[in-house]
């Protein structure tokens, strides 16, 4: 291990349910504690199992809420107690990874940070850990640096990164500066960028001093920076820390790390971006999850779940089997269908989007208990 | 109540699972046990309370398999003990109402039998009842008489009676002789056939004297009569009864009434038909279902089940709920989901035809336990 290697941490914001994959994600098993590619394996461990080689286990920080803790401790047994920070409301990304670096910067003020989110599927893990290496080379040099997956294919449903010029840094020779970040295109302009060469998918990964990056927050939302800090400066005293949680946490901004961070920063030259060659998915839908485990075989069923029964004619899309009833698809094609003990979904691909609407539809009609 | 209804004895076949409708009915809830109309009683409820009238519920006779008496005693708990007849294992209908007809023979040598399936659905008891009145009078005048229905459609999913001259017969003016039997018509054929007029649905409803019936039995299967009538002459004897069916009842040949009876003689010009006017469906698949709980809107979802729970965005067919899951749809056409407790079924009406064979693969992989 380098020495850059040795100053780096990592960061895992395990905050977000997935409302989109709803039935099967839900307040009281998130996205993260899911195994969604049948590799035995939740997307939590295999995020830490993906991170733990590049400066080992004991520098893994896990931002979660407090619901999670016991289904976190059982994903990862060897998590450090300190290394658990546990929300007390959700307040978005901005807190979950810069109250992280604030409380480890108390801890190692030359830490260099690196935040991946628990519930993205990579394959290809020795790519990724190249590309880390340059990212934190990149942060070394001052950047707030992310990682831009190299586009396979024309998609919409992720944002862009528009690298502009080399930066030429020692140790991350493939570090371009951002020029800018990108909304989520439509397929003309997804056509455009695949054909141009020069946009990369945003897979929200952020590698920076964590100096550097509060700094960023300072300039951009200074009251939020403040109480951060203020909270970290009490974090590690165990007497200190519930009073200060009770005072500071109701005044912190929900605010994405995007905003607070990543596009201000880009828009002053300070961030730089390096491509990775790996496989990535953020599993946002359960298009994106028929396609992840079809194997590339288009009309093919991809099914799901330890102690799936299924009976299927042709039939294409994907059976997420969460409860042991036979399951049986005649001559539905896209299909979508998600088998819960107390919640069923019946989609299509093409309406996979539309899941989240379901979600607020319940909240509103007051049917929490599946959500 | 005229003289010849006092002489009218209906039967109710109570025998069919309908595989089609699978996952709702299945072995241990055939499908005359639900309620598919969401009129709150059972087919075989609602058949009862229409026939009772006719000749009072004291002359109407069950045949159905000893698995389902106490459910069909449930059903009906004003039914006569000698009127419930319990077979050993299906024969199909030839032996469901022939023996009935026997039986009743032996206990009133004229009288009128009328067998109507238990799981038919039917609107307009008046216009039912005025059918069977006709129906009768012409049984009485010799005919094997049958109530076809007036299509309103050019369904290909049921097969048609070709209706001939009239028969001026007192009491029945609508009777008309039988010309032919013809199978399930395609498109094209099912609408010439609703275009001519002469055309009429077969609803497997046969009213004859039980004298006429059996000796019609003779002529076309002479040993499957002689094993009937056997079977009949020891069936009010409580003694006589148990050895009777140990030996006779494997030796029933299964046949359906339409090939033992009624097409033979439809071909000796022995039958009569009587058009019907009320509304008539045999709830065949899951397509007919959607179609008669959807009120004849298209784009409709029909939602079957006391306690359903369905959130449905942009999509349309039929939900059947035997669960207390939360079921949401997101933009599915022609849906049809069957949601039970151990088993789901998800398809399209257009595929609902092909639902049995799902029923027969199960079978065949040795998952008996969700028929």
């Amino acid at each position: 291990m380098d020495s850059l290697s040795q100053r780096f941490y990592s960061v895992i914001p395990a905050g977000g349910i997935g409302s989109r994959l709803w039935p099967l994600s839900r307040a009281d098993a998130p996205k993260f504690l899911h195994d969604l590619t049948g590799a035995g394996v939740t997307l939590l461990r295999a995020t830490w199992d993906r991170l733990a080689p590049i400066a080992g286990g004991e520098r893994i920080m896990v931002v979660t809420g407090r619901a999670h803790r016991a289904a976190v401790e059982a994903q990862l047994p060897e998590i450090r107690d300190e290394n658990i920070v546990l929300e007390a409301d959700p307040r978005d990304s901005t807190v979950a990874i810069c109250l992280a670096a604030a409380v480890l910067r108390r801890r190692e003020p030359d830490v260099i940070v690196g935040s991946f989110a628990a519930d993205h599927v990579i394959r290809g893990d020795r790519l990724f850990r190249s590309a880390v290496q340059q990212a934190i080379a990149a942060a070394e040099d001052g950047f707030i640096t992310t990682i831009g997956i190299r586009p396979t294919e024309p998609a919409i449903g992720f944002g862009y990164i528009k690298a502009g010029e080399s930066l030429g840094i020692d140790g991350a020779e493939s570090a371009m500066r951002v020029d800018s970040f990108v909304e989520k295109p439509d397929a003309e302009r997804a056509r455009q960028y695949l054909d141009d060469g020069g946009y990369l998918w945003n897979a929200g990964m952020f590698i920076a001093r964590a100096d550097v990056l509060l700094d960023e927050l300072r300039s951009n939302e200074p009251e939020l920076h403040d109480t951060i800090v203020e909270l970290a400066a009490s974090w590690d005293d165990p007497a200190a820390r519930g009073p200060a949680v009770d005072r500071l946490w109701p005044r912190l901004k929900k605010i994405a790390i995007d905003y607070s961070v990543a596009e201000p920063s880009a828009a002053k030259g300070r961030m730089a971006v390096i491509p990775g060659h790996f496989g990535w998915d953020d599993v946002g839908d359960f298009a994106s999850l028929a396609k992840l485990n079809s194997n590339g075989r288009a009309n093919d069923l991809a099914i799901l779940g330890e102690n799936a029964r299924v009976l299927a004619d042709a039939s294409s899309g994907i059976v997420v089997s969460h409860s042991n009833r036979v399951v049986s698809l005649i001559g539905v094609k896209d299909i979508v269908v998600v088998d819960t003990p107390d919640a069923l979904l019946v989609t299509t691909s093409e309406n996979a989007q539309r899941v989240k609407g379901v979600v607020d539809a319940l909240k509103i009609s007051g049917r929490d208990d599946v959500l």
